[in-house]
């Protein structure tokens, strides 16, 4: 069905929609290059349960190459997109190889944005890559060590004080899970020391967490946070991040955290392979696209997802991962129309609702003009993401580790890699 | 119970010795400080399954501080230690804090040896921690992404030829699972070769696999690998090991083995903490113990598992996990033995057997003076390993991992942490 004189399609990124585009030419007489970085897709909005060592990496990632090993016409390479040149159609992997494509669709996501403050990155990690979520937890777990092994008490409260920065729903389910994992995983293991006493801070900027979701939603979920031990301080803008704390604004009262543990929820930026497309971007980098999802003059040249900006009656449609799929799947059915000669389709976002956790029994949700909050809300959360997860090993696993962590108040992966290294230490 | 008087027993290392020692103290009026440069206790003999994608991290590792939560009298400490003062009764961790013990447990195990090597170290890594078995899986997985994207055919031969240099347990199991990786888990999924053309080859110098086993177990071993596809080689003594391959002597008829992945099974060595006992040691760096595990004129302080030399019924105690346990239990008691002005026990070793696996259905077992192999060898040994993991949950989910394997010859582990680098890139 597919030759070698088949349409060609390269497909950079297999996030949701690099993955829902691949898919969707399943049996299609067309040949797909799917070039990832890594060699697993991720289910990115349970990576924060790996960073706070609820779940084993592989529990949320699906090798790339094992999901379309029954759908021929793809081809997968690991490797970075290093350059892509729309004149020659183009793309470069790893400064070597140049692979020609008829068709493209770029889906390289987004990336943590330090608004300029690059220098903060060292102290206070992102959430987006497997590799990023090792750290965290990595730093979480290691700082209760420091406070068994620390004899001042001063410098032990630094390394008992957490703070998150943004409160978005990562930063959110970060604060929420830390508390709970000071409050119980930890309780009763240390010996010079309370684990309840440690702090977890959630700082946001703005007016309100969860900025996305409606008022009344935003303030039970912060009225959630407090219950379980977070200290939540809105309008509290970050002016600097080092290596043993946190300044805030004058405007936001207190004007310095002492922290050793720092993490970074607050920003995020279009991936850099949107500025090599010559096209419009947005403020956060994101590609300005056509209706129907292509590039001004290219038609053959498609960018969804995190990188994408479109706005659809008119609102964008949100970073998030159900409109990064509807992406996927309108850029392969525009393409496919294409290469029969059929007229494309202008992309609709479909809103299915928002949700997200705070911890045990607790989580906010907007489905249409129906707002939940604290059990129900947490039910559809949970069911909602075993549902989505990709592979049914790894479904029952999940369930399987949240079952034990609901009724044990365990979290199994509470293993750091490697031996301990002080270079953290004060 | 216990107080600030009571006697103060410092074990270095929470392998299966110091575990079992630790253990031993639950309920006695001692204080106990438990000190390991990792936050969790490693099941070893399954690690090869972590290297080779089977099992995740988390599924053989337990947090150190989890297990001792309800023995009030352990105190854990992560870090190093890095020296000994015999005669002040101290120990140095990292360098900084000096902790006074009255009775000192040295169960600080081996490491690799390359023999006086050590560049080989860069091309050739070993198996003792979870870092290693990451660093192994990340090699052996991306050599086969390397072999997708090449399109020189002789170096795609080299990404595909894998060799594993020593065929005592670990390098046999390591051999005998990457032959399987290759030709059925990885089966399909490639585009510009067929991973059945993979090769694994088994190095050894001496002149037969598993030399601790009867001959004819090895034998039988050598037999079973061979079916699974592994190119056995015996008398084989290793002369240099680079980036692109293995050198071997005259004597072994071939020269040079081109190869990009290499790993290390050879040989280990004891810990080095052994030179700072001021004790005679063995020719593998092993501290000679007195027939109670505790050093000559200093009977507080004992030395158990791999870093102990000591011979029972006229042969050396072998370096295995039951023969450490059964040290750090026999130690343990004789610290409570002197404390109590008991006499102490002289260590004897009760040798349950041995097993290697293979493969799928293939193993061997020595049980006493009962041989086993294939099947019923493979069933001890999958029974025996589920049986003594640590931890209620980690039996269950390391059975549901089985099982999904056997059925699917799928390995969940799959997933190479962090994006592309081509670095090892030729």
């Amino acid at each position: 069905m597919t030759s070698q004189n088949s349409p060609h399609i390269v497909i950079i990124g297999c996030g949701f929609g690099g993955l829902e585009a691949a898919k969707a030419f399943a049996g299609k007489p067309v040949q797909v290059t799917l070039i990832d970085r890594c060699n697993h897709h991720l289910f990115q909005p349970l990576l924060y349960q790996v960073a706070t060592a609820g779940l084993s990496g592989p529990s949320i990632a699906a090798p790339i190459r094992h999901i379309f090993r029954r759908q021929q016409n793809v081809t997968v390479l690991m490797g970075e997109v290093t350059a892509i040149n729309i004149s020659q159609r183009t793309v470069s992997v790893d400064g070597t190889a140049d692979i020609t494509y008829d068709h493209l669709v770029v889906a390289a996501g987004a990336t943590h944005s330090y608004f300029g403050n690059d220098a903060w990155a060292a102290h206070a990690p992102g959430l987006k890559t497997l590799e990023d979520a090792f750290a965290i937890r990595r730093r979480v777990l290691l700082a209760f060590e420091h406070a068994e092994r620390e004899t001042d008490d001063a410098l032990r409260r630094e390394w008992l004080t957490f703070v998150v920065i943004g409160a978005g729903a990562t930063g959110v389910e970060l604060a929420g899970t830390l508390a709970e994992i000071a409050r119980h995983t930890l309780s009763g293991e240390f010996r010079r020391f309370d684990s309840h006493a440690a702090r977890v801070l959630l700082l946001e900027g703005g007016e309100r967490v969860l900025p996305v979701f409606p008022e009344t939603l935003s303030g039970k979920a912060r009225l959630q946070l407090e219950k379980l031990g977070v200290e939540v301080r809105t309008g509290a803008r970050v002016t600097g991040v080092d290596e043993t704390g946190v300044t805030l604004a004058e405007s936001a009262g207190a004007s310095r955290i002492a922290s050793r543990t720092v993490m970074w929820a607050a920003g995020v930026a279009a991936s850099p392979l949107g500025k090599t497309l010559d096209a419009s971007l947005d403020r956060a980098g994101r590609v300005m696209v056509q209706p129907d999802l292509s590039l001004p003059d290219h038609p053959e040249v498609f960018v969804i997802g995190d990188l994408a900006h479109i706005e659809c009656d008119g609102k964008p449609v949100p970073g998030v991962s159900p409109a990064a799929k509807q992406m996927g799947y309108c850029a392969a059915r525009n393409i496919l129309a294409r290469i029969e000669g059929r007229g494309v389709s202008v992309f609709h976002y479909k809103d299915y609702g928002s949700l997200a956790t705070i911890g045990r029994k607790s989580a906010v949700a907007l489905l249409g003009n129906i707002k939940l909050w604290g059990i129900p809300a947490w039910l559809v959360w949970l069911f909602a993401h075993i549902y989505f997860l990709i592979g049914f090993r790894n479904r029952i696993i999940v369930m399987i580790d949240w079952a034990w962590a609901y009724f044990s108040f365990q979290r199994y992966a509470r293993i750091v890699i490697g031996a301990w290294k002080s270079e953290r230490q004060s």
